[in-house]
């Protein structure tokens, strides 16, 4: 049996991990593009801002461990098409060598590409797009050589706010542009308005509800780049960081006549089947099913690359493994503050035809008395008709636990809890660490009195 | 109406404050033997330490806040007797007044004593048991006015390293001594054993398999003390403080013909009613349902008292809530480490019934090529039979977040999960906080490898 994969991020190692430790009879041969695999694209941010000084160390496993594991991996291997029907993989290697591969089973984890805004000028030296390894060796190699320069970052998002903080990091004096009306659109705007706080505080410049317009090379200055925009915006930078989001890189599947979803994506169900038979798909490039909405979205997280690419790896081996949907939980640091999420925020909720309530509360990590506490911000969102939890985010220092109180509220979504139940939780608490009640349920506390239900009594 | 509540701590006032909030007509009236009304007596040991430098900043709530809560507040009121039929409480005030009060619905909150263990010389100057705000007081003075003198603490339990560390913290020089194998038994001995080690990195002495059998004053030194013990046990002390656990102070209960269970606390049922008609229990005087087992055990613990003083307040006054079970979810401080657990250890669950199988995992809490990862050492416990998750221990530092990991098996626990499960939540990532694969996750995983199950296909 023969269990070949497209892509070799965490959708396609994962899945050829998880195939090969359920089956070690079966051949998993991975193609991919580049000579990099199971690089922790993540992890880019802090190789550029010299935090993680090789970038070998990106690699979530490394070569030999992958090898060891019985993956055959070949790497510089372009795959040109697919033909179901014979059950083929075509694809051109070094020095533009023809391969052809058989498959009896076949994943496609080709992940997303970035999306290039119609920017003029985005093709010229010293603007970047962020994706690939090289492309992060190429701004690692102009950070470092423009300590003191400046920088400016296209795309308030969280990789954008990351590269804003990596870059200061560096020594650059960053300004940072978003469309929307507050950076980190991910979550609600009050939130945003705090990141956009903590970025000002490490002296980065934060322009919001402005869209560049053009970038420019300065004629008397070869360096040097100047980029315009609305609302009168203009400055001079010596690098541009292009951070926009991305988008399913679904070609390869769409040649190859397998159906495709919402927003570009490949459709797939939840046994990570593509409408083709033995054709799986994992990863950025398809449909992630939510699991409080009950139907698929567009949502790229390496996380969920990692379940779906397990459930692929799992399901092309025979095994029953379903992947259980995604939240949307994502965390991310900018400077001294983590910023997370899980779940729908009020907008989403109501758009979804909840009827939405949701409160911010403030409440400290940990007992005040104790030395070193922070507060933390949460807001709750729940259903006033049923009760139910909708999701929560929550911004903090990260020594208050940000990433991992969002996961009791994202375990209790995937439980379909209501706010109130949370108080039920039997959570840990020590006065170093927490409260009797956790903030988490301090919150769900402050939602549930806010939001009276009819007494069950 | 009116609510009597006997006790101020955490279960009395959180019950209090439930009933006022549900129905803000409710008369509450609330006695405590000492003036000390909410206090966090999880904070002793950081107010001995000198970390928290004022003992009123102790207090969950303060008395203003308690007050315009609408609870009134008897202080220095000892309840002498409960008549169920006649449905009065009789205390004894301030100056031996006697009071008598009218109760619609009385809720008993009278916590925990200390045991005192059978040992002779407990009674002499300088030797300490901590459980009132009067003996944190003695401990605190006695504590600063001994810097470089040397403590003996008995009991390697939670309490007895916390105050091993307050104790160091102080300046005093610390040997605790555990009679069992190792310290710590609220986890298995293999973390005991790392928490031993990092006393002793801190300069603590640790005894273990060591009975204390007597202590003495020196003659030639009035101010020391020596203990002597089994195996040989011999030193010269400053300080001796006994820190051997709790037992429910439920003498009120027996007398006024309320029925005891489990190891002599309070019966009471998830309404938290005990056998007598409108008199409720709560706190660490009652029993404690134990979500997993389906059954009462005696589980004293800060957040229980907390969950069951709500649920007893809002059926004292119409509300239909029901106490959700505890899991002995706990987290403990003892220096730069966090030992925290949650559900069934191996031991424990093998003399349920179960047929567990523990696996101990290590791990970075974070991606290691992101500076400061702390190594963090995972106990999964689940049934080999049903595959289910039984319980968890974790250590590390407590940037690892640990305590907040706990808690993720904590929720995972509450909704009986099986082990396997764990991988298909949704938890945050990113490299400074997090693997794809969350190291609860992780450890799950080893957990499954360990154990393979049949396979569903």
């Amino acid at each position: 049996m023969r269990l070949v994969i497209v892509g070799g991020s965490d959708a396609g190692i994962s899945a050829g991990l998880r195939a090969r430790e359920l089956d070690p009879a079966v051949e998993v041969m991975l193609l991919l593009a580049d000579r990099f695999p199971n690089y922790s694209i993540c992890g880019l941010p802090f190789y550029i801002s010299g935090e993680t000084a090789d970038w070998r160390d990106l690699a979530h496993q490394k070569l030999p461990d992958l090898e060891s594991a019985g993956l055959e991996l070949l790497m510089e291997h372009q795959v040109t098409s697919i033909q179901p029907e014979a059950k083929l993989v075509h694809a051109t290697g070094p020095e533009s060598r023809p391969v052809s591969l058989h498959y009896d089973k076949l994943i496609i984890a080709t992940g997303a590409e970035l999306v290039r805004p119609p920017i003029p000028g985005l093709d010229l030296e010293g603007v970047h797009l962020l994706h690939t390894m090289e492309d992060s060796f190429r701004v690692q190699a102009a950070g470092a050589a423009l300590g003191g320069g400046r920088a400016l970052v296209i795309g308030g998002g969280y990789i954008g706010l990351e590269m804003a903080d990596s870059l200061t990091h560096r020594g650059l004096r960053v300004t940072v542009v978003e469309q929307l009306p507050a950076v980190m659109p991910t979550v609600d705007a009050e939130l945003g308005n705090l990141v956009a706080e903590e970025l000002g505080r490490h002296a980065v410049t934060v322009r919001t509800g402005v869209a560049v317009e053009r970038i420019e090379r300065i004629e008397r200055n070869a360096g040097r780049l100047v980029a315009t925009g609305s609302g009168g915006f203009e400055g001079e930078f010596d690098l541009v960081l292009v951070a926009v989001g991305v988008r399913p890189s679904a070609d390869l599947a769409v040649a190859a006549g397998i159906e495709i979803g919402t927003r570009g994506a490949i459709r797939v169900n939840r046994c990570m089947e593509t409408t083709v038979a033995d054709v799986y798909g994992a990863g950025d490039c398809v449909e992630t099913w939510h699991r409080l909405l009950q139907r698929p979205l567009y949502l790229p997280l390496g996380t969920t690359a990692h379940k779906q690419g397990r459930v692929a790896g799992e399901r092309a081996v025979g095994g029953q493994a379903e992947f259980q949907g995604s939240l949307g939980t994502q965390v991310v640091k900018v400077f001294d503050l983590a910023v997370a999420r899980t779940g729908l925020r009020q907008d989403e909720a109501l758009h979804e035809g909840f009827q939405p309530v949701t409160t911010e509360t403030r409440v400290w990590d940990h007992k005040a008395y104790y030395p070193g506490a922070h507060e933390l911000t949460i807001r709750v969102t729940g259903d006033r008709r049923s009760g139910r939890l909708l999701g929560a985010q929550m911004i903090g220092h990260p020594a208050g636990q940000v990433a991992k109180r969002i996961d009791i509220f994202a375990t209790a979504l995937f439980h379909a809890m209501t706010v109130d139940g949370l108080s039920d939780l039997d959570l840990s608490y020590t006065p170093p660490f927490s409260a009797p009640w956790d903030p988490v349920q301090v919150a769900a506390q402050e939602w549930a009195r806010e939001v009276p239900r009819a007494p069950a009594g």
